[in-house]
């Protein structure tokens, strides 16, 4: 939004002054009313004044959260997920962990047909290898996070609600999933992965696009 | 921002038939120009339809994205720092994991007489658990990313760089310091922590504002 000089003048004036009607406005920018009307009504329009009637014009404290949110809001899992790592649930977890590596990641979901079983991650695999088992004989479906304890997202959903559930279930990433019905029971194929790294790319992003 | 039924009318019709005129728009909507003159400045004004001279209106394609970055840029570091979870850097690497679990970090900086010399995460603790080494002997300093090589931030930074330095360099978080002189030395002292985790509790925080 590309305010002129005198809106942001009036802006400053009334952040000064508040409460402050339209007629000192005007003393104190040196115009007639009506000239100021125009600016007014975009002001308060976009919400960044509020007119209270018999009072005047102030400042409104959260003027542009509205259209923050109304941005955030129109960005959905599918445009910011990154590829998933999925494994075998018969995988050891040496061969996890070598996987975790090659890949760069920080969970690896687990499949057993083709089917979201669970999900592992490095504080799983940091706590087994501490432990003192043989991580070449211990499958990686005996260590993981099994379904349904696992938190997952849809494609079609907002960023913002998945930025939700990472943070109030304290996990770094979820799976976005399909679900599908096979025999009577519903089921999650893997199609994406959603992590504080996607989100924070898309907080880089949504500044990048004005510079 | 809170638009008009009639303003998302005017946006619906320009974005299917842009460019358009003013009088087109008029005819469809089935009210005069001059009724529609107020809320084209307003839709213009706010940077949402682009009027080009003689060709007609258009729709801007990143109308909200200035306002978005406006405000992104506006919160600092120090808004959002946590806690930073500091070690000695003789700490053997086996307290230290146990540290990193007990406060539940990805990331442990480490000190030298209280001064930041390097910085140990969860990859770095994996690779050496799973490498055979006795984890009860190394000290946590020889694992660790050694200054200069770590990146860090400055309490009054904004919040917005600290993510691009998150996402350019791929790492989980940065250690958040002050710099004094010690006998004609930079130093640099730790007194927070900036992670994926604050920067995606940001963003979720931008839209609890407007509910």
């Amino acid at each position: 939004m590309k305010l002129s000089t005198r809106q942001k003048d009036i802006i400053e004036l009334v952040k000064e002054n508040q409460p402050i009607t339209s007629e000192q406005l005007a003393n104190r920018i040196g115009v007639t009313r009506a000239a100021l009307r125009p600016d007014l009504a975009i002001l308060t329009m976009t919400a960044i004044l509020e007119a209270r009637p018999k009072v005047g014009y102030i400042y409104s404290k959260k003027p542009t959260s509205s259209i923050v949110y109304d941005y955030i809001k129109k960005i959905k899992v599918k445009d910011i997920m990154s590829k998933p790592v999925t494994l075998d649930e018969q995988t050891t977890v040496y061969n996890a962990i070598v996987n975790l590596f090659l890949n760069d990641v920080g969970t690896i979901f687990v499949e057993n047909n083709g089917c979201l079983v669970g999900a592992v991650s490095r504080k799983d695999f940091l706590k087994i290898a501490i432990g003192g088992t043989d991580i070449n004989k211990v499958p990686v479906g005996i260590i993981m996070t099994r379904m349904p304890n696992i938190i997952f997202v849809e494609p079609e959903e907002d960023a913002y609600s998945a930025a939700q559930k990472i943070i109030e279930r304290e996990v770094d990433s979820l799976p976005v999933i399909e679900k599908f019905t096979e025999e009577n029971e519903e089921k999650f194929k893997v199609v994406g992965k959603l992590s504080k790294t996607n989100i924070t790319r898309l907080f880089v992003k949504m500044g990048e696009e004005n510079q």
